[in-house]
C-alpha cells in the first residue's frame, strides 16, 4: 500500500550537472510509472534506487525536449538490460502523450534500428486549440505517423477530450482511474491525476465472533458490501461488521503550464500531492507567462483553489542551483518556497522544494477508525 | 597551431555513470568539431574545458542511438545559451552522417518547438550496399525528410560515394581536407579521415640577410614556393631559403565496424592518430564480430596496416570501467591495451585507452630541419 514519488531532473529548458531535465517515477507497490523523460533519464535511474526495467507506464506532458529527448534512449536502455536478464511474459510498455509522439517514437526508433525486445503502444491525447498559442500548434502534416508501424510497436488509442468531465480518460482498472487535463503553456501540455480507488476498511473481527461469524466465504461478502442473513435469520450490515472505507490516494503531476484551463481546477480538487512548476520566482514573473511557465505563487494559488494537502515545485530555471550547492551571488531557491507559502499561509498545505533524488512518500489518509 | 583531441564518451551501447555515449571533440585553434553525440553529450560537455557553443561542425558515424540521441538535446541547448550570449554573426553549423540524419532532426527538432537561433545543414552521405547485412539497410521510404525545411535548416549537401578515391570528400579549405569512409558495421557506418595541409616550412632568415634580402613582399614569394630573381640577376630558389615543409596531422576517427571494406585503409595511411572502437577483449571475438565490432587485435591490425603513429582504442563495452574505478571481479580494461600492443609488438605505434574527459595533444611532425 506504499506509494511514493522519486524525482530524477527538476530542472527547466535543459539538463544540468546539478538539475536533470524534467522526469519523476510514481511507485505503488508492483507499479513504477514515468511521468516525462528528458536527456539523461536513463543515467538519473541509474544513479537512483529505481529499477529502470521496472517502468511500465510512461505519461508525456508537452512535446518540449526538455521533457522527452531521454525516452528513445531509456526505451533502448531497458531493451538491452532485458537481454542479459531476461525476464518471461515482457508487458507492453505504455506510452501517453500528446498527438505527434507516435511519430517522433516511430522516426527516433525507426532510423536508428532500435529493435525494443518488449512491444510499446504510444496513446496520443489530442491537443484542443486553447491550449497554447497558435503558433505552438503543430499541424495534422507534421503529427501523423506514416509509413508501417515498428515491429514492436502495437497500435495505440487516439484519445479526445471528453467534453463532459473537460478531461482524457487515460485508463481504469482496480486499482486506478488516471485522467488528463489541459494545461496552457506555449506548446500544448497536459496534467496528469493518479486518483487511487478506494478499498474497503477492515474487518472488525471480534464484533463478527461475537455475532458467531466464522472466516469464511461470508467475510469476503460483507467486505464487498454486501448484507448478509445468518442461520437465525439476523441480518448483518456491513456498516456492523466493516471499518470505514480506505479513501484512494489522489496524485496530480502538471506539465509546464502558465494557467489551468478547463476542468484541470475539478480533477485536482483534493488532492494529497500536486505537483506544479514553479520556473522562475515572482520577481521574474512577467518573463515566466510570457514563456509559457509559472512563479510559485501561480502554483500556490492552484494548490489552494483545489485544496491540495501538500505542493510539490519543480522545474526550476537552472539558475537555481540546489541549496547545498549554492554560491555567493546565486539564486536561492528558498525563497521560491517562500513566496509560494505566504499564499498558504492560512491553508493547511505543505509546500515541498523538489530536488533530484527526493523521495515523497504518500501516506494514506487517516480515516476516523484509525486515528 | 595546437591540435587535440578529448573524448566526452568512451562506451558502447548507453550512457553509464562511467562512461558516457560516444562522442569526441577535435580541436584545432578556433575550430571545435564534434565526433558522434550520444545522450549526454550536452552534460559532459559542461563537465569539460570545451564550450559546447564553439562547436561548428558535427559528424554522425553512423545512425545508432548510442551516437546520435545527444544531437537535438545539444542543438538546442547551444542555441538557449546564445539567449544569454549574444554572438554577432553566428554561423551555420554544418552536420555530415548518413542518409537519414536530415530527417531524424527535422522530425525532433520541428515536433518539439525547437526554434534554434542558429542554422544548421546536414549533409547527407549516402551508404553503399556492402557497408551493412541487408537488414540494416534503411529504406528510401524511411530515410527521405518530408514538408518544409525548418526555419532555420538551410539546404544540405547529398554526398555519394567518389569511386576513383573510394570516399566521400566532406569539404577542403586552406585548412583542411576532410573525407569520410566506409566501415562494415550492423547499419552504415563512416570513419571520418582529418587532414590539415602541409605548410610552408620557416623562412631561414639569416640565410636571406647574407643574401641582402630584406623583409618584404619578396619573403612572400619564396615562402609560396616561387623562385625569386634579385636586382643583381641571382636567382633564388625556395629551397635555399625555406625550412622543409610542416606536414599537415592527420587524424582519422571510425565509427563502431567489424571492419573497413574499400579505400580506408589508404586514407588512413600515415595517420598521427587512429581512433578505433574496441567494444570488446579478444575472449568475445565472435560476439563482437556477429555485433558488427571490434576487438583491440582487430584494431591494432588496421592501425599496422596503415602505418598510424598512435592508436587509441574507446567505445568500450560498459562491462569495463576506467581502470580507476575497478573492482573486484571487474574485467580489466587494461588487458584490451596489452592485446593490441601484442600485435603492434615490433611496430612503433603507441596504444592509448581513452576514458572519458582525456585529452590527447596531437604535435605537429618533426621535420628533418627542426630535429
Ligand atoms: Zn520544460
Ligand atoms: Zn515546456
Ligand atoms: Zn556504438
Ligand atoms: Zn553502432
Amino acid at each position: 500500500m506504499t506509494m511514493d514519488v522519486t524525482f530524477l531532473g527538476t530542472g527547466s529548458a535543459y539538463p544540468s550537472l546539478h538539475r536533470g531535465a524534467s522526469a519523476l517515477v510514481l511507485r505503488s507497490e508492483g507499479d513504477c510509472w514515468l511521468f516525462d523523460c528528458g536527456e539523461g533519464t536513463q543515467t538519473q535511474l541509474m544513479k537512483s534506487h529505481i529499477r529502470a526495467g521496472r517502468i511500465s507506464k510512461v505519461f508525456i506532458s508537452h512535446l518540449h525536449g526538455d521533457h522527452l529527448f531521454g525516452l528513445p534512449g531509456l526505451l533502448c536502455t531497458i531493451s538491452l538490460n532485458l537481454t542479459s536478464d531476461p525476464q518471461p511474459g515482457v508487458k507492453c510498455v505504455d506510452v501517453f502523450g500528446p498527438r505527434g509522439l507516435r511519430h517522433f517514437l516511430r522516426v527516433t526508433l525507426g532510423l536508428t534500428g532500435s529493435q525494443l525486445l518488449f512491444p510499446y503502444a504510444v496513446h496520443e491525447l489530442e491537443p484542443t486549440q486553447d491550449q497554447s498559442p497558435e503558433e505552438g500548434q503543430l499541424s495534422l502534416e507534421m503529427t501523423t505517423e506514416r509509413g508501417p508501424p515498428l515491429p514492436q510497436e502495437h497500435p495505440g488509442r487516439n484519445i479526445s477530450l471528453d467534453v463532459s468531465s473537460d478531461a482524457y480518460l487515460l485508463f481504469e482498472d482496480d486499482k486506478f482511474v488516471v485522467k488528463a487535463f489541459r494545461l496552457f503553456h506555449r506548446v500544448p501540455s497536459f496534467g496528469f491525476c493518479v486518483h487511487e480507488r478506494d478499498r474497503p476498511g477492515r474487518l472488525k473481527t471480534e464484533r463478527l465472533q461475537q455475532l458467531g461469524l466464522k472466516p469464511g466465504p461470508l467475510y469476503g461478502r460483507l467486505k464487498a458490501g454486501h448484507r448478509v442473513q445468518l442461520e437465525n435469520g439476523r441480518v448483518i450490515l456491513p456498516d456492523e461488521v466493516v471499518e470505514e472505507n480506505i479513501p484512494g490516494r489522489k496524485v496530480c503531476i502538471l506539465g509546464d503550464c502558465s494557467s489551468v484551463p478547463g476542468g484541470g481546477l475539478a480533477i485536482c480538487q483534493g488532492a494529497d500531492l500536486l505537483v506544479h512548476e514553479a520556473t522562475l520566482g515572482e520577481a521574474h514573473r512577467d518573463k515566466a507567462v510570457e514563456h509559457g511557465h509559472s512563479t510559485p505563487r501561480m502554483a500556490a494559488t492552484l494548490a489552494r483553489a483545489c485544496g491540495a494537502r501538500r505542493l510539490v515545485l519543480y522545474h526550476f530555471s537552472q539558475r537555481y542551483k540546489p541549496e547545498k550547492l549554492r554560491g555567493d551571488g546565486d539564486d536561492d531557491v528558498s525563497e521560491l518556497r517562500l513566496q509560494a507559502e505566504e499564499v498558504l499561509r492560512d491553508a493547511d498545505v505543505e509546500v515541498i522544494l523538489a530536488e533530484d533524488f527526493l523521495t515523497i512518500d504518500i501516506p494514506l489518509r487517516r480515516t476516523k477508525s484509525s486515528t
